[in-house]
C-alpha cells in the first residue's frame, strides 16, 4: 500500500515536468493515504532525472520520516497543513509555474474571465495575505499553509483546487496526487491565457455567473454529464 | 466510407494536438459525411494518448448515436448546429488555444491586422455576445452553436472560417476535418500576432482594404494562384 | 552547379522551419548563383514533410521558370526584385514569423535597443509604406519587391539584411541563403526582445551610437574580430 | 586537471544551449581552476552542434593563450576581469537569454517581486551603466567587466550572482561553470516573471524584506535547509 502510493506521487512529480510546470527542483508534488493516515512527498532539491519512486519520502501527519534515506521537501509543513484541514483531499502539489507566479507576485487572484475557468474553478483563484515577520519566524512553511487555510475560511477547497501564495507560488490539490497536478497545470493555463484577455481588455469584468454556474456543474455538479459515465 | 470518416476524423484530433492547440482534453474535431448526413466527432472527455480511430462517435444531425461505444463530445450540439445552418462546412473544431481563448475573454473580435490574416480570412475574426440565462438553461451547447449562427447572420462562414465565442473560446470549421484543424491552428497564430501588434500600437487600424482584398483572393478568388495546381 | 543550388535552397528551407519561423506553409527560401543568375527557390505552398530538394522550382531573373515540375513560390517575383536591385546578395527569406510580423502589423521599425540587434543590423529594421491600389493592381509580389527597394534608396542592403514590409511581415537576406535563415532567425530574436523592453520601458531610447557602432564593426568591420579566422 | 576542466566547461556550454539559452552562437560559458590560476572557456563563434570538449580554449588570467586551436570567446576579457575582481566564483556565463535582455535593454534592474527571486539573489539583480565611447574604444570586453564590477562596489557576488550590462544582456556567476549555468537560467525565469508581474501590478513593491531574507538565508545561510545533506 506505501509502495503504491509512493509509485503514484513519483508518477505524479514526473508528470509535473513533462507538463513544463517545473524549471530545476522547484515543484513537489505529495499524496496521502487517508486510511492510515500517511504522506508520499518528493525528498527535497532532488534532480528529476535521477528520482526513482524509491526516493519518495513517506511521513506521517505531524511531520515524522516513517520511510525512505531522503529528507523531505522543505514545504512539506505546508502540505501537511493542507491535509489536515481539507478533508477532501488526497493530493497536494507546489510549483513555480511562470503565469501563475506572475500573478501570485502581483498580489492579484484570478478572475474567472472564461469557461476554462468556470470548468475547473468555481470563482476566483484567490490569493493570500503575505505573512507577518513572527509568522517567518515560528515555521515559515507550516505558517504559510495556515495563511492558505485561513483564505478558505469561506471558500471550499473542492470548489476551488488552488491559491496563489502572496509573493509566492501557486498550490493546488485534488482527489489524488494525479488530480492536484492536473488542476496545477489547469492554474497555469488560465494565468496565462487571464494575464492576455486583461491586456487586450483591461477593464474586462467577470464572465456572467449563469455562464460560470453552468461550465463548473456541467462538470462537478450532481448531474454531471462532461466525460464517460463512470462504471 | 463511415470506417474512412472515422479515421479522417480520429487524425484531425490527433493533429490538432501536435499543433499545440490542445491542454488535457479541452478540444474536439468532428467530420461530416454529407451524403448519408452523419458526423463522427471525438469521445467526451478522453485522453488523447489512449484514443484511437474506433472511439469516435458516429451521430447523426439531431444527435443520435449511431455507432461507438463511448459518449460524444459534450460539445457535440453546437457542433451538429454548425453542420445544419452552414451547408458548404465539412469539418468542425473547437479548442481552447492560448491566445484566441484571450481575445475570446476578453470579448473583442481579431481585426485583420496584417497579410497572414487576410489570406485566411475575409474580414474580422468575429465574437458573439454572451448567451443569456433562459439560453444556458434551454440547453447550452445547442444555444452555443445558434449564437454562432445569429453572428454569422450577415457574414458567410466560407469567407470567416472560424468564431470567438465571448467568454469562451473559438471555434472553426473548413471542408473537412483536416481542414477545419488547419483553419484553427491560423485563428490561433492571427490571434497572438494581434495581441503582439496591439501592444506595439494601440491605436492601429485594419490593413487596407484593397491589400486585405488582393491577399484573400490570391488564396481563394475565382483565379486563386496560390499553392500548385489542383489536378 | 544547379543541382547545388537546389540543394543549398532545399537544407536553407529546412532550417527555417526546424528553427520555429514557419507555420504551415508560410514561408519560403530562395538562393542565386550570381555567375547564371539563376534563382532557386521553395515551391508555393508545398509541405514541408514531403518536400525534396528536387521540388525546389529554378527561374532566371525574369521569373521564367527552367526547372522543376512544380509552380514557384508566389512570392517569386518579390525575391527576383531583391536579388535585381542588391547585387551583394546571394539568398532571400520571407516569413511570417510572430514576433517580426507583429512589428510589421504594428507599422512600427524595430529600433536598435540592445547589442543583439547591433551586432547584425546597422541601424533600425526599417518599415515599407503600404503599397497603393494602383500598385496591387498592377502586379503585386513585384511591387512588394519595388517598395522594399525604395525604402532602401538611403540604407545599404548589406548593413541592413532584412526589412519589414507594413502589414505584412519580414523579408531578409543574406550572402546565400543559408545566411538569410540566419538574418531570419536573428531579426525574429530581436523583434521579441524589443517588444519586451518597449514593454517595460516605452520612452527607452536607442542604444548609444558608439556601442551600436562597436559592436557592428567587431563582426563586420574591416578588423572584425568575431569568430574564428577564416582561412 | 585541465582536461577535467575543459569538459566541465563543455559540458556547461551544452547544458546553456539545452535549457533554451542561447540562440546560435550568442552565449559562453568559462570556468577557471583557481591553483592553477587558468581559465577554460568556449570558442569564439563556433557551432554547438560540431563543438567538443577538446575546442575549450585554455587562457590564463590575462588571456594569454595556454591550448587549444581556436580563438577564444572574445567575451573572454570580460570573464577575466569578473574572476580577478570575485575571487569566491568558479564559472562564468553569457548568454542573451531573452527575458533577461529585455530588462538590460530597458536598463531596468528586476525587483525582487517572489521567493523564486529571493531564493537565489539577495535583492535586485542589479543594472550597470553604459560605457562611455572612450571606454569602449580602450577595450570594450575589458571594461565590460570592469563597468560590472563597478556596479558592484556596494554589492556581494556570491549574494548576487548576476547582473544586466545596460543595453547588452546578462552575465551570471557560481561556483563553477555547472552553477553558473544555473543561475544564468534562475535569472531568465525570474526575468519572465517580473515581466508578467509588472504588467499586471506596474505599481507592485518589492517582496517584504522578513521573506526575502527568509527564501535566501533558508538556501544560502549558516542554517540552510534546503535540500539534501552534504555528506
Amino acid at each position: 500500500m506505501i509502495e503504491q502510493l509512493r509509485d503514484e506521487v513519483f508518477q505524479a512529480n514526473i508528470a509535473l515536468r513533462r507538463y513544463g510546470l517545473v524549471t530545476l527542483t522547484w515543484g513537489n508534488v505529495s499524496g496521502i493515504n487517508r486510511t492510515r493516515d500517511v504522506v508520499a512527498i518528493k525528498p527535497s532539491g532532488v534532480n528529476y532525472e535521477s528520482m526513482t519512486a524509491a526516493d519518495m519520502v513517506v511521513v506521517d501527519l505531524d511531520g515524522n520520516v516513517l520511510g525512505g534515506k531522503l529528507r523531505p521537501s522543505s514545504d512539506t509543513p505546508t502540505h501537511l497543513e493542507l491535509y489536515r484541514a481539507f478533508p477532501s483531499i488526497g493530493g497536494v502539489v507546489h510549483t513555480h509555474s511562470t503565469y501563475a507566479t506572475m500573478f501570485a507576485q502581483a498580489c492579484r487572484e484570478i478572475p474567472c474571465l472564461g469557461t476554462t475557468h468556470a470548468d475547473h474553478f468555481n470563482g476566483p483563484v484567490p490569493v493570500t495575505r503575505f505573512l507577518s515577520a513572527e509568522e517567518v519566524e515560528a515555521g515559515y512553511e507550516r505558517e504559510t499553509g495556515k495563511v492558505i487555510v485561513e483564505r478558505f475560511s469561506d471558500l471550499h477547497a473542492e470548489d476551488t483546487p488552488g491559491v496563489l501564495v502572496a509573493g509566492h507560488a501557486p498550490f493546488a490539490w485534488g482527489k489524488n496526487s494525479a488530480d492536484a497536478v492536473q488542476n496545477s497545470l489547469i492554474l497555469e493555463r488560465i494565468a496565462q491565457m487571464a494575464l492576455g484577455s486583461l491586456q487586450l481588455n483591461p477593464d474586462i469584468s467577470a464572465l456572467p455567473a449563469h455562464i460560470q454556474q453552468k461550465h463548473y456543474q456541467r462538470k462537478h455538479g450532481p448531474e454531471a454529464y462532461y466525460g464517460q459515465k463512470k462504471p
